[in-house]
């Protein structure tokens, strides 16, 4: 399949191929997200009306889905791993003091840092009660571990913040553990829930991981160059909250990380007024030197071992649209 | 059992009783306490230098312990506990914007809001990632569903901040789902790994839900009254905060929620300087219409409760160290 053919193939493709199942779970979704307490009712209304891609249980359900139908049990695993998504994402914003998601005002905007903080705690909680409830062991054994990845991630950014001699090998493990992670585990999940494929679930895993990291790197590229269907979205955000990723990485080491460029960067880094400044001369560099292009090669190579993971397990219409999947996501930059 | 028998009563003395499963306890306790980035680490260090009472792992190790000894996985139950409690004051830490935490700096204070709510995820998935890891799939089920409980008062909590209009019923909610939901799940987890009462681990949690009530209204109190054995800690602490316990809602149930009295305290709940001048008049006012003994009547009672909840199904020592565990708790009062 060459990139020339899924130039236009979008998500949305793909769940209408498991539209029934992406239906079921968008009620199992809405049932799981809601409170016991007014504002926690108020707080979860507000996170549905909130635009998600549903990447992460569509990846889910895909593994999980075989000729013979999908094991009810998908579809709850599906939505607990969109609640633990969520939640990380509302600490996130909290901890980027981040205005807006998905189009609408953050938690911690509307209803301040607390709120935020205990929502988080709140939904990852719902999740695992759920999964424990419904007897989904398995899946909670992996989503513990995938969660303890997260946060260390996250301690690792706030380590490295304005750090711009981050290695390329630190900013590999910080996206495989904030990131990919849960990619892979919901491609874990699901194939552990399909019978024709449960013995794979280790390569789905693989598949997941490798796809999680494309994912990642693909988001770190929209921060320098725009995301073409997004118009109007700003880029410098990564800079600006002193997250260095790969298209800087890659720049710098091209240019050499005692350069006087280098330099100057690494002086403005630490400078907030600075920063906002610099943030032209940041793209500049980075176009110069070729960092785009380092990264979107590398997302391409994790591309092509995420599909050679399961090449050998995968099989049939399932294969496709995985493979499907893996060039949404690199094709998002086109 | 009187309560002048344990007057004295510490809870060293019980731990002694259990001193060599309080030493693996703590070991077991601080491996799990570290970290796998230089800043999990060293805030890791800085959390196993400060004093806790391990009052949640000597339940659990009292629950645990029979006459044939030890199941080594109550020792491991013991440690994810305490990281998930000490992960709740962390979390706790940063709502309240607390500056010390057993006699150290906060978490929040010394490393601020972002590290803060960082490691309390850490520590909880760390807590769930080494019980599903050692096959604790009760425990991760129990404490799954207590810390959904635990984020749901939270959340109630910081709804109800200021607000004199809450009720008994509303209060004894959220200290059941804060404090005596995880005692309770101690000792729950503790008898279910003790074959000699594991048949009866719901009437072990029926005991901790009720001592943990205990716990919390002691500590109430101890904000008006002042802990003897802590001279010179400050009181007034909740008021400040905008938590308003049982001895104030006692008193103004007594006063008359529209007296002259209550409307005042109702006014200054609301302003943050008039908040702190009031002090002086809460605590008159509460003593005056018997809110701290109305308060302690419903901590004995409790603590009767507890103590009966036990009575058809412990016996021997384990009895009576758990007795006293009661009487621990209500007479760090006198």
């Amino acid at each position: 399949m060459s990139l020339q053919d899924f130039e236009r193939v979008k998500l949305v493709t793909l769940q209408r191929r498991i539209a029934s199942a992406m239906r079921r779970f968008e009620e199992e979704f809405a049932a799981a997200t809601t409170g016991d307490t007014p504002l926690t009712r108020e707080i979860c209304a507000h996170i549905l009306q909130g635009k998600s891609k549903r990447f992460r249980p569509t990846l889910l359900l895909l593994s999980a889905k075989s000729r013979n139908g999908l094991d009810p049990r998908a579809i709850t695993a599906a939505a607990c791993v969109e609640l633990v998504h969520t939640a990380t994402l509302v600490h996130d914003d909290f901890i980027d003091a981040a205005l807006t998601r998905r189009g609408q005002a953050s938690i911690n905007e509307a209803w301040g840092g607390s709120a935020a903080l205990i929502m988080g705690d709140y939904l990852y909680s719902k999740a695992l009660e759920i999964l424990c409830r419904n007897g989904l062991d398995d899946a909670v054994r992996l989503l513990s571990s995938t969660t303890l990845l997260m946060s260390e991630a996250e301690m690792l950014q706030l380590e490295l913040k304005y750090d711009l001699g981050i290695s390329e090998e630190q900013y590999l493990r910080i996206i495989h553990q904030k990131t990919a992670s849960l990619i892979e585990a919901s491609c874990r999940i699901g194939a552990s829930l399909n019978p024709r494929v449960q013995d794979h679930a280790e390569a789905f895993g693989s598949f997941g991981r490798k796809l999680g990291l494309v994912f990642q790197i693909t988001d770190d590229i929209f921060d320098y160059l725009g995301d073409a269907r997004r118009l109007g979205k700003p880029t410098g955000q990564d800079w600006e909250e002193g997250r260095i990723t790969l298209p800087l990485i890659a720049a710098l080491k091209t240019a050499g990380f005692s350069s006087r460029e280098a330099q100057a960067l690494r002086a403005a880094a630490r400078n907030g007024q600075e920063r906002s400044r610099s943030w032209p001369e940041v793209k500049t560099f980075v176009t110069d030197h070729g960092g785009v292009e380092y990264a979107f090669t590398k997302a391409r190579q994790y591309g092509e071992e995420a599909k050679a993971a399961l090449a050998p397990v995968a099989s049939g219409t399932q294969k496709d649209l995985l493979a499907v999947a893996v060039e949404y996501v690199i094709n998002r930059l086109n």
